[in-house]
């Protein structure tokens, strides 16, 4: 009978919804012990568990970035799968909403009410313009097919695979500067990898055009926050919105918190709702109990 | 051979793009003359014009709204058209884009990034919302098309059409109220006329959720604003965003400017674009000169 432990900020809230599901031969375990096999978890909690875990056949992260999981010296006998497919809308909105608060100038409407200024000066549209997503993914996929309902051109910039019928057209490997030419907005939706690391640098910042718009929304270590900074300062590009950060929370004394045409939110664009993550959760679960392959597979070595 | 008369503050954007065109038999006019037939321009202005316009056999509005032209005294022996089909794009980014700051806090988390404050409180979501559309014509359509991309359930309160695929549910006359009941967020679209003034009135925001936001991009005559002032004031309603009013410019003593959670914008939703109307103007000068019926006739009685 397979044994699971809740390593979570939010234990109560999946442990309430699971048990109400009444799965099958579950058995409860309320904290690490030799005999758990199914840990449902955030990858920074798993990770400190794992050597009080040595049955361990299956982890199911909570989030999309499994990184304290993975790497060269990371433990490999279990199986560990990770939240996929319920992030995409959300991202979306992220993305869409600060896209248009960009074009339609909404805070610089609000800024106008503030001073009693009728002006009339037009917004510009989404429409038309042209979108590289660095990473296209589930979350990806979703970005592009919000990005096409919105008339824009959408690139998408990957290891190698064309799955999204959303993405005009297709870059890998050296193209990266061919990709982000002429961009209107470029998006990073990359997992965080050794080959992600700093992939928004100095040199492709560079390539961008003034008016061209950066966010991130993958993972904070892809951008190079001090030539972000720097590309901001100098006016390079027209503006940045980030909600992922090499370091998070943000420490209190980071230039980013007053760069100039800088948004930051709070690695809030995509939370992880229990609702949704122990629906994936319950699927994988079925299939484990059936001794079927479970789907969301992390490859340890690729890293995502 | 048809006189063209252009009567709009972008006059000369006009005509270098129609002149650019070379239609066929066209004849310039550059004021207000006996012989002129046709005139393209802004209703405020072609009204002005009128009694110095006795041939005139055609006006073709490059606004939507057309209330200068129409009402029980209005001259009628003449074809007027209006601007349709040029809107509901933007609009929908208009309407989509101030939801989504709404759920997504993005005014919010920017005083939080003044404040230096990292605060992971979640945000919304549109998925799964209400929305109740007051008139759905050509922008009401596509607004509801936007509202269904991201998961909404849209409701539409119209005269009597039910063209859009992508209204949920009708309403018509008096189910008004029924229509307004447990929605999320309320959008005017309808057109100024008599029958639609203050349609926004105590009644219909005393059925709204404390939650609900108001969005006007329809005329501002639709709304009563002292009644708006009041729900908003006592925290009725959640929020307002209004892009028209029921005088424009608003006037800098107007209560709007300090309303608490009214956002306003400055008729600046959906401008009219040279490009965009002049197309509307080509493909009707062409049945024009053919002696085929015009598109987007306004009915006289009916002032849309």
């Amino acid at each position: 009978m397979p044994k699971l432990l809740i390593l979570s900020n939010e234990a109560e809230d999946y442990r309430r919804i699971l048990e109400a599901e009444n799965l099958p031969d579950l058995i409860w375990a309320s904290s690490p012990a030799d005999d758990v096999d199914i840990v449902l978890g955030e990858p920074s909690r798993v990770k400190s568990a794992l050597a009080a875990l040595p049955a361990l056949s299956w982890v199911q992260s909570i989030w999309a970035g499994i990184e304290p999981l993975v790497g060269p010296a990371a433990r490999r006998d279990y199986i560990l799968t990770n939240a996929r497919g319920v992030f995409g809308g959300l991202m979306s909105e992220y993305v869409i909403g600060y896209l248009l608060a960009h074009e339609r100038k909404i805070f610089k409407r609000l800024e106008d009410q503030k001073n009693k200024s009728w002006d009339e000066t037009e917004t510009g549209t989404l429409l038309g313009k042209t979108i590289g997503l660095l990473g296209v993914g589930s979350i990806g996929a979703e970005v592009a097919r919000a990005a096409k309902f919105f008339g824009m051109n959408v690139r998408g910039y990957t290891r190698g695979s064309e799955t999204s019928t959303h993405v005009d057209k297709y870059y890998h490997g050296t193209d990266l500067f061919e990709f982000a030419h002429g961009l209107d907005y470029l998006v990073n939706i990359l997992p965080n990898t050794v080959d992600t690391r700093k992939t928004i640098n100095a040199d492709l910042l560079n390539a961008l055009l003034p008016h061209a718009l950066v966010i991130n929304v993958g993972r904070g270590p892809a951008v190079d926050e001090s030539a972000l900074i720097d590309a901001l300062n100098q006016n390079k590009i027209a503006g940045a919105v980030l909600d992922v950060f090499e370091q998070e929370p943000l420490p209190k004394e980071h230039p980013f918190w007053t760069t100039p045409n800088l948004l930051i939110t709070f690695h809030t664009a995509a939370p992880s709702l229990a609702e949704d993550i122990t629906k994936l959760f319950i699927e994988n679960y079925k299939l484990f109990v059936d001794g079927k392959p479970l789907k969301y597979q992390v490859d340890f070595e690729k890293g995502y």
